[in-house]
């Protein structure tokens, strides 16, 4: 069937979001809260003519960003997908855009078909705030020795129960495949990043927070290893602020076509 | 003398002060407009509660930006500078920052005794815009040829006459030392960098304007030098926006009391 003929038949466009979350309720829709979803179907629906709904990869907290968030719909729009991109980004606002849109098959799902999710938790480190990331990383003034918190992290690669870093009122498994844990510094920034199967809510904060500890000196590196096995969040450090978290990317298995790495 | 005899006695403070440029009318006072130069003797003035007057290594742009801007001012205030630092930074908006403070022989002049500066241009190169380099980098869409407009930029090095590059009406000498003219790719990020003995004011956008001419191959590398020689602005590309602009450095005699570049 051509794509001519695409006007009478649902399709699946699977598009790559970025947005600076800091004027959102998060990623999810909710009722009288302006949140990146919502802001999408609004944009998309105003394109297709339709009343679209917009499935993601996972959800971010409210103030968290994201750089690379997958989102898919369906439409019977006749549109081409680059036609789509460029149409749907008019109507966006200027914090949050997309960054390529595809035709993908009908069965795509964002969330269920993401084999592991890479996030960054930016940290700016020094004594003084800059203006320029304000809203954009947490700052801790003293110095983190950043070395120490990557030596923390590794203890958390592997299957593990993580319910020591969520909240103790979040219900279901808590077991979740962790593949890399890394932190570093460029400049006076401090970056760390987690790639795994699936993140709950705060967990990667949580841990952020934890490893926090660590940096500053406060708990040794092998005390993370000891709080995960510990499954008591009472024991994690406070959850680092959302304005420092970022959505980095989302991964798929190579094979198929619902591979949004090929769109770029 | 020691410090505490201070309170009788004018010193000099230097100050590195990092802003992002978007809600300013540049760094230079104004009657009814919002500067860096008027947030800053603000600020300055209610911790020292003196009628405190900052000079600062040159202007900048309505909407361009500083990671290293250098003032001075003189104060009777015995705070030592580092007390100076933290109760100005409570007392700036969020977009302003002072990143360090120290005590300068009384003859130091940010603007006469600079003997370099750097500016860094950023041009988000690619179709889609992007929300977090909103403000803060040119759009330019069609893909740039960076390694052509760093071959361009060569001819700028040397001593020259500018007058190309400023707007016409701009009297005085136009003749400037470019010490270094630089571009290169960093992702989806161009970034152009100069540094010289002084800019004029719009110099670095001109001469961004008609090296981005080079990078869409509008023009040749060897236009940017024949463009120098004739003197004639109207022979200059578009002059760039004001939100991809940095003035990145400045840089002093490494001798002396009066060299910021101790500071951090």
């Amino acid at each position: 069937m051509g794509r001519g003929d695409r006007g009478l038949t649902a399709r699946k466009i699977c598009c790559v979001v970025e947005y600076v979350g800091t004027g959102y309720a998060g990623f999810q829709r909710q009722p009288g809260k302006v949140t990146v979803q919502a802001t999408l179907e609004k944009a998309i629906s105003a394109v297709t003519q339709e009343d679209v709904r917009v499935v993601g990869s996972g959800r971010t907290d409210a103030g968290a960003h994201a750089v690379h968030q997958v989102v898919a719909f369906s439409t019977s729009s006749a549109l081409p997908a680059e036609t789509l991109h460029r149409a749907i980004n008019a109507h966006l606002p200027a914090d949050v855009a997309v960054m390529s849109a595809r035709d993908v098959a009908d069965d795509f799902h964002p969330r269920f078909d993401a084999t592991s999710r890479t996030y960054r938790y930016l940290i700016w480190n020094r004594e003084t705030r800059s203006p320029f990331w304000r809203e954009r990383a947490a700052h801790v003034s003293r110095p983190l020795d950043e070395r120490a918190m990557n030596a923390a992290a590794q203890a958390l690669i592997g299957t593990h129960d993580f319910a020591s870093f969520v909240p103790t009122a979040l219900e279901g498994s808590h077991e979740r495949r962790m593949d890399s844990a890394r932190c570093w510094r460029d400049g006076d920034l401090v970056i760390v990043e987690l790639q795994g199967s699936g993140f709950m809510r705060q967990m990667v904060r949580s841990i952020v927070g934890t490893l926090l500890r660590v940096g500053l000196g406060k708990s040794s590196p092998a005390a993370v290893g000891e709080i995960l096995a510990s499954r008591n969040h009472e024991l994690a450090g406070t959850t680092a602020p959302a304005c420092g978290l970022y959505l980095y990317d989302v991964h798929y298995a190579a094979e198929g076509s619902a591979t949004p790495q090929e769109m770029e």
